[in-house]
């Protein structure tokens, strides 16, 4: 971890510090060990030096229940911010266990997006402890956030943001900014909003800080920028962060008037999230964490593994009806999944790029007839180059030219059957409203696996006498 | 496309002007219309609507022969940061056939950081070519980025940066900000830096706006922020950026004085390439590009699909060694994959999380061996649970006992031989320096097939009879 980044603090503190910040073995060790000695000044210590997210990593790497005695040593010192860095299983865990004077204190130090983000997964009666800690103010606050569906703009946008009238000079902005107490954490454009709330333009700081007191505000502001609505969703808002470079953006009600801001640090996350979500749809694994128990994990992946059990069983029924083919040539047995298994590989690769196509919008009606006609012609042309290989090796091995030839063939048919099965199925989820990376890996391995063994054996029975 | 965006200008346009905005279908039309007429003003004022990444992706949508002659209509007026926003494989393409002087007029248009993203994957001469049109600072700047290594935090970095000595106070800091003439497009932290240049401290721009004229620099700055070293990997410095929310970090080069500036919006790109690249690598793709060429796609996916080739081939083999058992009893032929299946669908599960595990540095030192138990007893329960389905299904359905408990024996095997490898082998590859993304795949399923297969058949050896 530590050589990742470093903390410099003046001047001298460069490449040496490197290995002092940050969450290591040794500061681990140093942790379990002062919870150990029931030593609670030197974990105090250890665990102020350390970032809440570093500290939530080391929360989620130890045991259960090293975990509870590392919490109930830190009592009442114990960093809010800390818990919406965590994972939603130990976050839960922890917070269930926690003091109500120690959660209430934890809870008042987060700013009103942190609340949300910890309590939006949350069931209800948590939800309720959790809240019933805020003041009245920030509570409402809170509970107006969770009102918007989860994954949307709304759900992802502070409310807190810094707006200006258009009529106001540089000056007047920065005299407002200098005289108000309390400003945003993340805050990178000013706001040009009208007397309805509409939000009009954006004027970043830096281009603010660089302008004479007496320009107008309205001479300043960018008025080209992009916003959302706050039911837009987290993967339209990734992606246009993520597209146009922006790194903050107003967020409007279904009025037109501004109801918030997204930052870039919140898109990110998003982003980071909408990919990690293809990945793991993918491969057939949901939103599990690595400090999950073993049970919730086998029951969270029982689901995909029975899908493909069955598909399974359906191509060893297509096998099954080639019985006798097979035993008068049991060579059948070892080629057939070979035929298989090149198409499938063939068919996850083109998934994984259509599917990732799909999802960064570079799969469109403009190009999809193109794409359909190429993948095609990619698995004729792999699926000609496999063939011509294993049908001279197979030939040979057996000493069958008939041989070579059926797994030639099978080869070459079950590659384009990849091919265009590899984006045909992903683009007719998309088209369902589905989302693509779902369930496409099992249809595409399912039609190369039944293609592929039904090819290959029926070749085989039709040619092979 | 269009949907997700709105550009809003003036308070009337909201949600009506969603549509009117990004890149679609009927977009794209009016385009090609404007190139089969000729019409070279039409074509200027639909695209000048467009943001540069629009551009972009429609470049990428349409054939070559359209894009060549769109290129071509649209002359000097060519947005040099379209390039910017390009693939690879069309923005090579384009730059090839551009005659001097647009291209010239296009990379003058440029910052040179943009430059350096154009010109880092160009071959020597292409480069040189680009280079050309520059300045002689601007030159010597890109020249000096492309010297460091690729995907580091030297090459990810902007130079541009504003910085301040640690005895100004924040008039001093904004009078030299309104008297600069010149300030980088995306910049939202004044680094404060000490004689020898070495960082000693960032301050945002909020907070230095916020903050009252005579306020001391030394006052407000923040000494314990995160700086990079030009040699660190981007992939270090998107985990860091992502974990500890990071919007911009100085770099220092190996003497710790100040080299430049990474900013949010590059470390989400660096981001989104290391999740892209991980997904890609379990599927076994390159860095093909939706607009690639057939041959140069094909060739791409060959490699993965020959390493296939040959673990089939090698699962075949062992398939072969029992030919006796299968000639005997010839529902083995079409049980076995079912076999094998199954635990190649557990081993990619187990896989895919320990991959990103790895990358978001989840799994570490401290849990790994409670990881690797882990998955071997998720492996065990998921295993137990099909072999007793066909387990049970088997024996009623070939009216045999033994043969229920041959499969079920042999899935609940391979299903732990599964778990433990889909976390040991890309562990053993992360450990040996290797992307643990990159190979894991071919290595899981060869030992959960040559495990599954042997299991199977070897136990109906013995078994069956």
């Amino acid at each position: 971890m530590s050589e990742t980044v470093e903390e410099t603090s003046g001047a001298a503190a460069t490449a040496d510090a490197v290995h002092e910040d940050g969450l290591n073995r040794e500061v681990v060790e140093r942790v379990l060990a002062a919870v150990e000695a029931d030593d609670h000044d030197a974990l105090v210590a250890i665990l102020d030096a350390l970032h809440p997210a570093d500290i939530a990593d080391l929360l989620e790497q130890v045991s259960r229940g090293e975990r509870r005695a590392l919490i109930t040593l830190w009592g009442v010192q114990l960093d809010g911010a800390v818990l919406s860095e965590l994972e939603e299983g130990v976050r839960d865990e922890i917070v269930a266990e926690l003091p109500d004077h120690v959660l209430a204190q934890a809870v008042q130090e987060l700013e009103t997006d942190d609340v949300v983000y910890l309590a939006e997964d949350m069931d209800e009666p948590q939800q309720e402890r959790i809240l019933r800690f805020l003041d009245d103010i920030d509570r409402a606050a809170v509970e107006q956030s969770l009102k918007y569906d989860d994954y949307s703009a709304g759900r992802l946008m502070q409310r807190e943001v810094v707006v200006a009238p258009e009529h106001w000079s540089v000056g007047n902005a920065i005299d407002f900014l200098r005289n108000e107490e309390w400003l945003p954490e993340s805050f990178y454009d000013l706001i040009v909003v009208s007397p309805q709330m509409h939000p009009i333009g954006t004027i970043s700081l830096g281009r603010l800080m660089g302008s004479a007191r007496k320009t107008r505000l309205k001479e300043l502001m960018a008025e080209d920028f992009r916003s959302f609505r706050v039911d837009q969703s987290q993967e339209d808002v990734a992606y246009a962060f993520n597209k146009y470079h922006l790194i903050s953006a107003p967020v409007v009600d279904g009025d037109g008037r501004l109801a918030g801001v997204i930052t870039i640090d919140d898109a990110m996350e998003a982003l980071e999230e909408e990919t990690e979500e293809d990945l793991r749809l993918l491969a057939g694994v949901g939103d599990e964490e690595l400090s999950d128990g073993v049970v919730e994990i086998a029951r969270g992946r029982f689901l995909w593994l029975a899908v493909n059990l069955l598909t399974a069983i359906m191509a060893a029924a297509i096998i099954g009806i080639f019985s006798d083919t097979i035993e008068l040539h049991v060579a059948l047995a070892a080629l057939s999944p070979i035929v298989a298994s090149m198409g499938g590989n063939a068919g996850t690769q083109t998934l994984t790029v259509a599917v990732r196509a799909l999802a960064t919008r570079k799969l469109t009606a403009s190009n999809m007839a193109r794409v359909i006609g190429r993948e095609g012609v990619v698995g004729l042309l792999n699926g000609i180059g496999f063939a011509a290989l294993m049908g001279v090796l197979s030939a040979l091995y057996f000493s069958d030219q008939t041989i070579g030839l059926v797994i030639a063939l099978a080869i070459t048919g079950n590659m384009v059957v990849a091919g265009l099965s590899g984006v045909l199925i992903p683009v007719g989820l998309d088209r369902l409203g589905v989302d693509p990376a779902l369930a496409s890996g099992t249809f595409v391995t399912t039609m190369t696996d039944m293609f592929g063994f039904f090819a290959f054996l029926g070749l085989a029975t039709l040619m092979l006498s």
